[in-house]
């Protein structure tokens, strides 16, 4: 008897996610280009070796797998993806389903789905390295037909909260990339959200490393419990092995991106969606690494972060209403997109994936899937629960914005978050501006409170009603 | 003798320009896909009819030109054009020229220059229907030779600034449309600071439609002296003439939007630049659309705009900081693309095309030329004129994003360029948590203070050195 499923690709994911379904007790073949990395990864997998079948070839690959296979790919997303298909398809029977869990754009999964020759599954898979192997929250689009024939595997492999797989399939064609991508976006936003809050602790409190992990610490056993709040604490803990120094404090601050918090920004563009958090938090990595141009900066117009009174609970508060706010735009976003494409993604069962398995899974998670279950259709920010989450926490937000604008100190996704927050609360806003200049120079047109449409302002000649 | 050139389209844009050529002089042939438009154009055109020959086919209307024929098509941008183009080839020269005076795509313009079948410009206008009928800021992309056989056609009809055109061929391909993109991206950025401003005046200060004109007409007169500035102080001072009511007060505040700023929002993610004021200001746009979710915005958190106390000199000195650190952007994004493309768009020449006809025009731009001019290379910010503008203006957009926050007034496109500022002059930032949480849960490695790439932290295992 052959394996149950296949996956090629043997990379820090790949690997991780092969020794996972291992584990689980299912027979995988794997296969990878390089052969040496193959035999090196069932040479070290220990007992989880008698249920691997390393192979050498593509076509080994192909025929140690029972029909109808199902085959994993792990390899790096774009060209790769498609030169992988086009080797594998045609040592395929019609049926064999290829499933990409790479970070594939999602555009490129809605091409495969025709593309690719055959069944094809895209999946989202959440979690790094740790979540691959122990358990990843998993984001698939396809036919639900397709799913069927791998959902075991899927949900015996991913994370559970309170015993439920933190897996499913959320639509059809690349639905799991695109919702796997907003998901990254999500990660941006939250992770530049974290760092714009150490940046006042550490310049404006002048902690050190240790005093704030003791704060991120205290922190996740509040609200904001979360996976990246209890590895802020970690990191802020951490000592560099080579000079003894905190790690943060070796750590150049320049970040580096994979893509997909951009892909998440342009996409939320296309789209019409407004998504400020995550905009702000991409920009922010790019003017980070632009550290020759930061320290000119400094020496030209001097250091820019002072000392702030702002006390750590109103920190929190912040961190919170910033949170709730950047997840909201998450949410309309995925709802849009469901719009533009047809597709009928769940939104509660998004955030049920999500609570646990991936890099953004927290506590919060459960309070917003059942808000949005119980909500359907709403903004996150205006069902009961985070409505008043945010109104008690929209003032810290507030005071830690205008501090840190009078201190010096960065804070691009948090303040775009407070923008955002009054904006959307604000009836009368500041656009008919806009839409008056708009119509003065190119006779654009704009709404009349009495609900003409169309209209112009006393500059248009008589003409103006045939133009535009 | 026949035309000395040929003009497609005679909606509002095109009908201007079409007049502008005739009255500085060139013989022009005018055809539209609908004929009653084209004979009421030059029935309504007075004497520069003379100058006019209207055609009622394609083939008449190419006969009508002298050879080699230049031929401007003003029809709406996107497959419109690409169906124009179809249709004109065949009944062309070789060697006659099309150039495309609409708001393409630049993307579109580059795939045209080899698409469209022959001599091709892609050529962005800008000024609306006042700057094409009486002097347009014209950015030219293509080839010189074909440029420079209606240079003086260009040169003409253009805007002038101490008598010299404001107008240029600034590269190869689309580069003339990128930067007509850009001009857009930054008019959106301008207009969204103005109205924040207006904002705070009308909610924060409680002023009326005309003690605001009042405001701008002031500011008019000085460093903030430009084509917008002075509109808001027209568009505040106007009556709706159906009511008699201030016009601002009837304007419904949803924005709408043709598109080029979110194009200049997504190139700038494709292209890592950082350009967060036009992001802003393309969400603004996209918030205020959602009128409804407003509303139940307010009612459920309340109305945020209260009184603030910001003096009149305060708000003026934050918008010109705000308005420094958008351009300064801009230009960035300029240089970037450049180098993606290998383009060589000269920046100072930009600056002086967009001194006057186009809707930014100012009088800032002529220093921002000779700064750009006088330090290639360099951000905006940091050369010795807008450094010394920064130096004593950033405190004023302090204060006002301060207030604003806490006064409950949206103002994202201001607080995004103090963001901005305060982290291109702080040479050490807070992107070092962001990279050491990413190598945590990705092993995706840091730079080491010490220059080593690559490096891992403590929690990275034997093998984290061959895994990235």
């Amino acid at each position: 008897m052959g394996a149950r499923i296949g996956l090629i690709g043997l990379g820090t994911m790949g690997a991780a996610l092969a020794s996972n379904i291992a584990e689980k007790g299912f027979d995988i073949a794997v296969f990878n280009r390089t052969t040496k990395v193959t035999r090196d990864f069932v040479d070290g997998a220990g007992d989880l070796a008698d249920r691997m079948t390393a192979c050498e070839s593509l076509e080994d690959f192909v025929a140690a797998i029972d029909a109808p296979r199902a085959i994993i790919l792990m390899v790096p997303a774009g060209e790769p993806v498609d030169q992988q298909i086009e080797a594998l398809r045609p040592l395929l029977d019609a049926d064999d389903l290829i499933i990409d869990c790479g970070n594939a754009n999602f555009h490129d999964t809605n091409r495969r789905m025709t593309e690719s020759g055959g069944p094809f599954l895209g999946v989202g898979v959440s979690g790094g390295e740790e979540g691959a192997r122990h358990g990843p929250a998993i984001m698939g689009g396809g036919e639900p037909g397709h799913w069927d024939r791998v959902a075991d595997i899927m949900n015996a492999i991913a994370a559970k909260h309170e015993g439920e797989p933190c897996a499913g399939l959320l639509g059809p064609d690349g639905a799991g990339h695109f919702v796997k991508m907003v998901h990254n976006g999500i990660e941006y936003a939250d992770m530049q959200m974290i760092a714009e809050i150490y940046g006042i602790l550490r310049d404006g409190h002048g902690l050190s490393p240790d005093e704030i992990a003791t704060v991120f610490e205290a922190w996740d056993k509040g609200p904001l419990k979360s996976y990246l709040i209890e590895i802020t604490g970690k990191v802020a803990r951490a000592a560099d092995t080579a000079t003894g120094k905190p790690l943060l404090d070796v750590i150049v601050d320049a970040a580096g991106q994979k893509g997909t918090g951009r892909w998440t920004a342009i996409e939320s563009q296309h789209l019409l969606t407004p998504i400020p958090a995550i905009e702000a938090a991409v920009v922010a990595r790019n003017v980070s690494s632009r550290r020759d141009e930061r320290a000119a900066g400094q020496e030209m117009f001097g250091a820019a972060p002072q000392a702030v009174e702002i006390d750590r609970d109103t920190l929190e508060q912040a961190l919170i209403a910033g949170k709730v706010l950047c997840y909201a735009q998450g949410f309309v976003m995925i709802a849009a997109t469901c719009e533009a494409h047809g597709w009928d993604v769940d939104l509660p069962t998004v955030a049920r994936i999500w609570r646990e398995g991936c890099i953004i899974r927290s506590a919060m998670l459960d309070d917003m899937a059942s808000a949005l279950a119980d909500h359907p259709g709403d903004n996150l920010m205006r069902t009961p629960h985070f409505a008043e989450m945010l109104k008690s926490t929209h003032d810290a937000l507030r005071q830690v914005v205008s501090q840190a604008a009078l201190a010096g100190h960065s804070v691009p996704a948090l303040s775009s978050g407070l923008a955002y927050f009054d904006a959307m609360r604000t009836a009368r806003g500041t656009a008919n501006m806009i839409q008056a200049q708009r119509d003065f120079f190119g006779l654009h047109g704009f709404v009349h409170v009495d609900g003409r449409e169309d209209v112009h302002g006393p500059w248009a000649g008589k003409d103006a009603g045939k133009q535009g």
